[in-house]
């Protein structure tokens, strides 16, 4: 057997929205768009800045307009924001959003305590919302959340995410989010509700464009295990986060979101290109650190920083002993 | 494709050595033997318990003696013990051990600094070690480190990895460990270098021990995902750290071993056996925790422990409130 992996992987950033909208502590709408323009810099091309809710939910992205209009905009970086219902996307387009994200859940339950509604309620109210963004020239992705697995109902019928995948594609949802959002997908499972679902749903529309894509949460470790069997499956676009940034509002310390630091570090070592520079992105990450004043679960981060760390403290050790340095790495 | 995955798999655990070594504070002897113990109740059956190595250069294993002795014997597990010379083989059959490890890396220059001899010099030790302690009827296992990339040299050939396998098989070592010291293995370069030793190499001996186990790093977090990938290959012995006790002695925080709980999650979930019981697991590792006084890798645990904190909060509120407990999970 030989691993069949694509050649390119698009990372599709949530940790300004995704990330930030789970932190008790409130970022400044300036470092906030100071951070953007950092993974900007570090090459994403694919990043949720914010989202267009009702800062009674959720006060720590109130400034989503701000932030919408701050951020450089480049004709090869699509901004996205979270939106709700028709008075967010009023919001989001009069901001110049040019892309939005609409979510629901594939379980009940899950949805239900999440929006307050029912799944048949919440397809009607992207009715108000998808073609009026579509007739003005916006693209909407979707998010699909507890697919493989919901932490009410337990398993979910991967018939239920093939359905709602079909009613999002004639709403005229370009792209579909596959979300693990707690963490409990395992590789034999994602290779089986995928299958289901790309049996059902077109991987890529025909310019090419992905129409699915994956969104997995690194809560009990599995995360990358299961981003390398979603692109066996021939998976080109995957959600994370920078520095695991948020995902998990009800565990500090505990690992939310994928982190993409280290997403596209096994990417990269396994010369998968992704146009993203992993110095750059890294400073990005510490500078959410720096935000959330707590550590973050990336790992890659840390091993990253503490190798440079231990470098710094050998050229000084070296430097007081007068000695030159020795050749090699560490 | 079919992910095609053992039905079965034996995990190795070095917790209480390659964890334990490297941390600062010292745990005391009757501890240690509470936690071994603990494993075996928790169904591990392959466990490295100390190392028998000069208490000068490792002393939190001084004791290594005493553990031995200390563990409850049963002929369904195996305690193995570390042992780098003939000094340590004799302390190791003294205590009544019935297997030992012995250790060498695939590069020459960490080989030099782990053990201030070359490979081949390392080799001929092994000769004043490994077939004494054949004919007094233990069994011997080898851990080649670095496999997968040296801090001091980079790329490691794997051609030098199946030429010192081989050279540990005509020895007479029934099991080779190999390891990924530094965590910077990804799973193409696992499927390269991995087909290169099993084409030289049988993965399985004649009465179907497994000759080849694979140890990776968690400090990039790709530990699971090159696990699977090692599996698809039809590896099935694995070793792991319980909780992600210890392997990396350069940064606390930072992850070395795989944790075994966040390995036995993974492989549970797809439905693959180990014999091991998780909720038992995890009580070791919240053990292993207040040994070293500070947070372990392990993802698992803080998951499930997490859980049960929110489930128990939950209900002191429902209790308070004087409500019912409302139906389901979380």
């Amino acid at each position: 057997m030989t691993l069949q992996l694509p050649e390119r992987v698009t990372v599709y950033e949530v940790g300004p929205r995704d990330g930030l909208q789970n932190e008790a502590r409130q970022v400044p709408t300036a470092d906030k768009i100071r951070f953007i323009d950092g993974l900007v810099a570090a090459g994403l091309r694919h990043i949720e800045i914010t989202s267009f809710v009702s800062p009674r939910w959720i006060p720590q992205l109130a400034d989503g307009a701000e932030v919408a209009r701050g951020v450089k905009r480049r004709d090869d970086v699509h901004f996205s924001a979270l939106v709700p219902n028709r008075r967010g996307l009023d919001a989001a387009m009069a901001a110049g959003m040019r892309e939005i994200a609409v979510f629901l859940s594939a379980s009940e339950t899950h949805n239900k305590k999440n929006v307050n509604k029912t799944i048949a309620d919440t397809l009607r109210a992207f009715r108000e919302v998808v073609p009026p963004a579509l007739d003005a020239g916006l693209k909407v992705r979707a998010y699909v959340s507890t697919v493989f697995g919901c932490p009410y109902e337990g398993d979910v019928d991967p018939a239920r995410v093939v359905w709602l995948s079909r009613e999002l594609r004639e709403l005229g949802v370009y792209q579909i989010s596959l979300g693990d959002t707690i963490g409990v997908a395992n590789p034999r499972q994602v290779e089986a509700v995928m299958g289901e679902i790309l049996a059902a749903i077109p991987l890529r529309d025909a310019d090419g464009v992905d129409v699915v894509a994956v969104h997995f949460h690194d809560t009990q470790g599995t995360a990358l295990a299961n981003c390398l069997t979603a692109m066996t499956l021939g998976v080109t676009t995957i959600d994370s986060s920078v520095g695991g940034l948020g995902g998990c509002p009800y565990a500090p310390g505990a690992s939310g979101n994928l982190a993409t630091d280290d997403l596209v570090a096994m990417l990269h070592s396994m010369g998968i290109e992704t146009g993203i520079d992993l110095d750059k992105l890294i400073e990005c990450s510490r500078l959410a650190t720096t935000f959330v004043g707590h550590e973050l679960p990336s790992k890659y981060m840390k091993a990253h920083l503490g190798k440079q760390a231990r470098v710094r403290r050998r050229a000084e050790r070296e430097a007081e002993a007068g000695t030159e340095k020795a050749p090699g790495g560490e």
